[in-house]
């Protein structure tokens, strides 16, 4: 069949375009060589580096690695509209703070208000209630709300270049996990849609859970006790509690990553430790060692001392969100 | 190629006895039925009942329903072979409770000890070392203790029928996982090569981690502060948290998986509860009610209210244990 040469010639080749272009969002810098280099010389059976598919583990910060982290976190902007959402139901919150700063929009009342008030109010709106309510609050949520300086939704803020990231580690048998300070509760309704990452590869921070029967049906109730703090030296705890086994590459962009970075390569064979660095003040934000969120200072110099991988986001990535459906 | 054909007839013949035979150490009675029949409908493309694959979430108690937990939990052994092996570093347990009991054998003055007593056992014994440090000690103790009625290894005390259940689980699109009162970091060094299950699929209790750099190198100490009883009502929440899916099927054997047997089978859509019932006191134990290890009492009436599945043991597997090699 003569005719039929061309034609597979021509599959071959854009097989082979695909192939090279896994990451097509990285431009031919220093982080994608570093990434792909990585990758070829751990999945190569034969090379010294290869590590068994089993063991492929791979854990993503989500706040500013995965997605859009400022003006405030997406889970902050969640609780502000969430205290506005349950306001009908407590009429004292007019006349409370930290409660009342959020209803009046009163930002300098609200900083004012501190770690303590944040975390009543992450009480009033993250505890109380079944883990299948609040996940229908969270999806309600994320199917509407708009990020303020952009107006896409939150799962459009998401970085392309690490969401093509995603993909290409697990299609070279890699398994991808989320390793966020931000609630699991919060992340696992909309991540497999929106990453490719299901429930059971979040990890995050958690409160208790209660145990009841309701007319006799079970229901978990999230409780304001708190589980697992899962940032800075809380990563490593929620890798191994989690996991069980050291991941061999880790992805992050701030000091609260860097324990997850050390416990991650300081294993034996090849390791991969990687910073988003947020670079780009006119795509998206410039940020670092003074910023309050996702402040990137002792894991910038820990980074250059150890070799980890240095994302320049204006430099190196030729988009940085999706496109808009 | 008309030479072809028988041979095709023979293939589809053996392949046919392959899959009639995925549970031969099941006898064809009513719990087998049960089993392939619901496995049957949810993984029928179009059947009313079917599941996609993501949302098979299968989970299975460990001691006495994966292994045997007679005449005393397999972790309680390794804790008493444990204080032995230590007890050069620690001149002072000869004379102090319950460690003395222990070295002497004094089963007595062990059992007087009472819960305070197993406490301080396993505090000595499951904190103050590195995870990678315990997760040794484990499988050498896995690679040489005998069980003290068989002289097997325990990883050959694991019930052939549920090694074999899970098997054609997980051919069936399944995620299997466990789900133990037993220690989470005592499970993960040998449940992947035992039964196929990874540790990041071994959900169990644990305890605090710390994080610590010792001479610049990261570790995780054990700390002797609870982190999950993943047993009773803490099963639900374990399940919650790690998986984030409620399982479609769960199987146990005592009061302590009733509320994961609950959890599971009050969700939508078909479910399947099962409940291993010991019954052999030939080939292995007879225990339910008035038990210490493994009482199994308001599951058993919940199974007979709720439909559970309940496995007689004696009358329903061929065989108990696996062939040792």
């Amino acid at each position: 069949m003569p005719f039929a040469r061309p034609l597979l010639a021509l599959c071959l080749a854009a097989a082979s375009a695909v192939a090279a272009d896994a990451l097509p969002s990285w431009k031919d810098g220093p982080s994608k060589q570093a990434i792909t280099a990585f990758v070829e010389k751990v999945t190569k059976e034969g090379s010294p580096d290869f590590v068994a598919p089993a063991e492929r583990i791979a854990t993503f910060d989500n706040d500013g690695t995965l997605w859009c982290e400022q003006p405030l976190y997406v889970q902050f902007a969640f609780v502000l509209d969430r205290v506005k959402a349950l306001a009908p139901q407590h009429p004292e919150w007019k006349d409370t703070q930290p409660f009342a700063a959020v209803l009046a929009g009163d930002h300098q009342a609200l900083a004012a208000a501190g770690e303590k008030g944040l975390l009543e109010l992450m009480v009033a709106t993250h505890s109380g209630m079944t883990t299948e309510e609040f996940s229908a609050a969270v999806a309600e949520w994320m199917a509407t709300a708009k990020h303020p300086k952009t107006g896409r939704l939150y799962t459009q803020m998401v970085y392309q270049p690490m969401v093509e990231l995603l993909a290409y580690l697990r299609g070279k048998g890699f398994k991808t996990y989320i390793v966020s300070g931000g609630g699991i509760e919060f992340m696992r309704p909309w991540t497999e849609k929106t990453y490719g990452i299901p429930p059971e590869q979040v990890i995050g921070s958690y409160g208790k859970l209660k145990y009841e029967l309701r007319d006799g049906k079970p229901v978990l109730v999230k409780l304001p006790e708190p589980g697992l703090v899962d940032d800075n030296v809380g990563k490593p705890v929620g890798i191994q509690t989690f996991i069980g086994r050291r991941p061999i590459a880790a992805f992050g962009n701030s000091d609260g990553d860097q324990q997850m970075l050390e416990w991650t390569t300081a294993g034996a064979g090849a390791r991969f430790g990687l910073i988003v660095h947020h670079t780009d003040a006119e795509r998206e934000w410039t940020y670092d060692r003074a910023s309050h969120v996702g402040k990137l200072d002792k894991a910038l110099d820990e980074a250059a001392a150890k070799g980890w991988t240095v994302v320049d986001m204006k430099a190196e990535w030729s988009t940085v969100y999706p496109p808009v459906p």
